[in-house]
């Protein structure tokens, strides 16, 4: 099957080439040559021109966007003049559900079709494959099963659910259309707010696991610190490293993420070359509001937001007022740092 | 190598059976001849009186207890006097790590080690192998490294970890020794802790993709109720088992609790079967304890605790304070439940 | 000074009798003459369509809306074509900040003014008078000053802040000008944010002195139930009431809220009247909705709407997928209540 | 009425001068005759070896202890030869209720009274009055109720809780014995607890005043980026200061804690004085500790405990494996600071 690929990066890129070697025909568009040559070189076709649209692929057309979400918007208009009626966008990158919304009102009345899909996989998608989240019109969406099944990774080695049988379904494979446009992104919005949470709740439990040791450090005496009971409890020093591996096998909390972990821990181990300023890309604050708007509790999934924003002084201000509340009720004055 | 086992629940069965199929030969404790038989029947030993511990096994003896936490300090002094100096007494349960170091003080004295020995597998352990965490004397948990490494999963299928080279480290084979007494016990309770925010995040995720809907719903238009801004965007209703299901295959989240969602939902996708009130068995309230002792922030680790509480109605009357409120300021009477 | 009411609520009421105390002309407003009686009584003017807002006040008119945010944008539709260049909207009610900026774009082609105005006192403000958080254009703002000057409470009986001399400052007086159209409504919404944490932090610390007999109770001793270490820290039988009462004195924690909680309590200290199902409405989301989109870490106020939610068993599903996988994993079935 | 204290304190200190004011007779204890002086000079009798203690008050002797909690049992050994059945000592300082357990039980043999009282006023308790949590035997909590009469704020100019009549309660003069040994100091172990939450509750809410004006700001544009959707949302530039003295007035969420933060804010609006490390001085902690124990949830006032934790860098490394994480598995490198 034939498909245009727009947006090039780290995703993109690697999105091309595994479906180049599932056998599909790849048209990567970008303004300079250069950056499309890798990929020619592995079999795709290249356009610099978004006009070229039109010659580059067959009706009905299908254009892949892998680009930032705050930029689908413009793009999908300087798209319009070089699509037809029965065209349809696939906006595969991190847009916000009611965005594809607002683009599939857009586009309906010009005959062009909306495909949202939520991709999974980042740098490791090329070799394991795009979990792929999609919502669309249905006859659309059906006429890209190719696409969907050789991006995804495939039922794999891991074991079938117990009671499923026959057939494998597309959910099983790795894809799932799961409702009209927009439920894509929603899907993925949620998957990536618990996402959040989970990076969250195994950072915390190993920022714990180094803690256990503080019994052996002095601390002061006074009425400006509070006092630890018992040190004789936290006398520990663990091998955090080897723990995030041991986890990995035949305990409750194996998972990805954790294969992730020990390897970071692995490699090094005091995490030094990171400052702990935790970025957040969007899909974690979109699921936050849907949970408020929809009356919906997500304490941990918005902890694990607002953690991240703390990691950037943003919730520097308050602690100021903090500190100046003690001062105020009770003379209190700041600690130095240690 | 022999081992003697006492208690024959759920959990300790099950590790008598594997340790069998490893070839060890295992003593196995209980009054009522009836609930040693179908391990008898599999090849293990039965005793039916502390007493025989001492002729039942060669010194030094290793008794390994799989028993509930508040049952192991009043087990522990029926033992001794059965036991002589070298023997080792295993906790294997979901001990307090605090407890250990009590525990090992009370034995010290006498000659008997005590080695703890976090558990992680559940129902699963059996077929799939016990992820052990061990804290105790090193000469002491090395003489019984068989019975760990026939307990482990063993490295398996999993890959390894990136720049891991060489023979296996027994973390890599899932058991580890994680420091002195008390150690084992730690790890396993910040593991459990990680398992509460874990489970968490899940169910906060997949009950927001289950309110992606509420747009449907008609709202009440008063100054009670907050208004949905946009019902255009919560119309959606979501196939929750196979989001499950597409999940476990190369997405970001993927995990062994996925899997088990995967499997619950699958089965029951109401979960009518289960009312919401989370029962929780004591290493999430430790692992919040020790967070608070140790000054470590852990709001997740918390916050899924708390959940639970509040599932089983521990809230209830705080919410109460909360309508008196609002009545008190504002006139505001309660809306009725739906 | 001449101004129109439309909105004889609870709040909207109350506030015309104030105006009319303080010697202001109110023309009240509503279809049904039955409603707007009671006023007319205390001295207000009473017109029954809105056509007749031209002729009832003089230029510059001054129209107050006391209505639900919800109502404001309809209403405002229908005012438009009975109001001139020059005339002004005083939108009092708790609406939107976000709504205000739209609805003044609207009004802003046709010469009228949008004023916003967060409103608090509740129930009260008719005998303590209302703090109001005012956004709007300088000009509009000032000529309502004998408006704002009337309904709020004045510096009355409390200390001046240590530093401050001169002429009282508005804010003094309670009522301030915050910024241009909608700074008063954003204001207002935190406030509401803030509201909703006090009053959480005050519903858990009550609801943890009446646990504080817990150790009383008897616990069953099961892998299932996380054991009280110690039952004889938990004896105690605490007289909240009298507790709130005490804390109104010299402590720490001394608020209007408590005072409230305080009467709550003496009236019915089980506050059986209450089932606990926690209303919201649109204040304290739209506070963390903005928390959110601004990066600002806001877990309490976050929090504190979540557990109004949880409250009306909005997580119930949630809890639900825990207690399956607890079966899952382990083999748990859920206890029943207790 | 005589008695003794020790610990002189800011706390301590001005608690003798209320009582002396009072016309009660006070006996000051510091080895160093240079910090007895000035109170010496106010009316107070010093001496300077606990074994004075014996000849400088008449029995019933009382002794108030004004010192850290750490130090409180050291204290007690020294105390207790100098001691008669039939004395009492009251522990006015922040000590855990549990520690008051032991302390009773350690001198129930000893005939000599434990009485806890928490105090809050900290530093503005010389002229307002200290609100007192009284736990104890009722018959020495009744003789020393002149004592806390004097140091409590009294009935002052607060309004009657409604339904209330009759005579005062002590309750309603700023003391209260909440119940026997230990309850005192739990029921003001909870206070601070609340007081943690309601300081985070306001600073959260001011923080987020702050963060009005994001919009203005220019913000990248890329994949690491959470783009803000609607700069033209926030615009505001708000008066901080003028807004926490407009609160003081009329609104529901006045308190004292407000009242401070006005002070704070005009005295110093950006804050600058102050880093935002703060401390947490112990029942903070036991609170949450407590909220575990019994199963009550309490997320906020553990919340706000973590935020604290969190702005003295006890997060960090929780956020280093963030950062780390996303690396893995996003190939995302921190964004610089800014």
């Amino acid at each position: 099957m034939q498909i245009g690929m727009i947006g090039l990066g780290r995703m993109g890129a690697n999105m091309v080439r595994r479906l180049l070697r599932a056998g599909h025909q790849c048209v990567v568009y970008h303004r300079d040559p250069a950056k499309t040559q890798p990929l020619v070189d592995e079999g795709a076709t290249a356009i610099h021109d978004l006009a070229a649209w039109r010659t580059a692929l067959p009706p009905p057309r299908h254009v892949w966007l892998m680009i930032p979400a705050a930029a689908v918007g413009e793009l999908i208009e300087s798209l319009i003049p070089h699509l037809e009626p029965g065209d349809a966008i696939i906006d595969g990158g991190n847009s916000h559900y009611r965005d594809d919304l607002a683009h599939a009102e857009r586009l309906r009345p010009l005959g062009i079709h909306l495909v949202d899909c939520g991709t999974s996989g980042g740098v490791w998608g090329l070799e394991r494959g795009y979990c792929l989240m999609i919502g669309g019109d249905p006859e659309v969406v059906a006429r890209l099963d190719p696409i969907f099944a050789a991006l995804a990774p495939g039922a794999g080695s891991i074991p079938r659910t117990a009671g499923r049988s026959g057939p494998l379904s597309t959910a099983e494979q790795g894809y799932l259309h799961c409702g009209p446009v927009g439920a894509g992104h929603f899907v993925k919005m949620v998957h990536n707010g618990i996402e959040y949470a989970l990076m969250g709740a195994y950072a915390e439990g190993f920022n714990l696991l180094r803690h256990a040791g503080i019994g052996r450090a002095e601390r002061p005496r006074d009425a400006e610190t509070a006092p630890l009971a018992h040190p004789e409890h936290y006398q520990y020093e663990l091998p955090l490293a080897e723990i995030a591996e041991l986890w990995r096998r035949g305990s409750v909390i194996a998972s990805w993420l954790l294969d992730l972990t020990a390897q970071a821990l692995y490699a090094d181990p005091a995490l030094d070359r990171f400052a702990g300023r935790v970025a957040d890309s969007g899909e974690g604050r979109w699921t936050a509001l849907a949970a408020i708007e929809s009356s919906t509790p997500a304490p941990l999934l918005t902890t694990a937001l607002y953690e991240r924003f703390s990691s950037r002084g943003e919730g520097t201000f308050a602690n100021q007022l903090l500190s100046a509340l003690r001062y105020q009720f009770g003379g209190h004055r700041e600690q130095q740092g240690g």
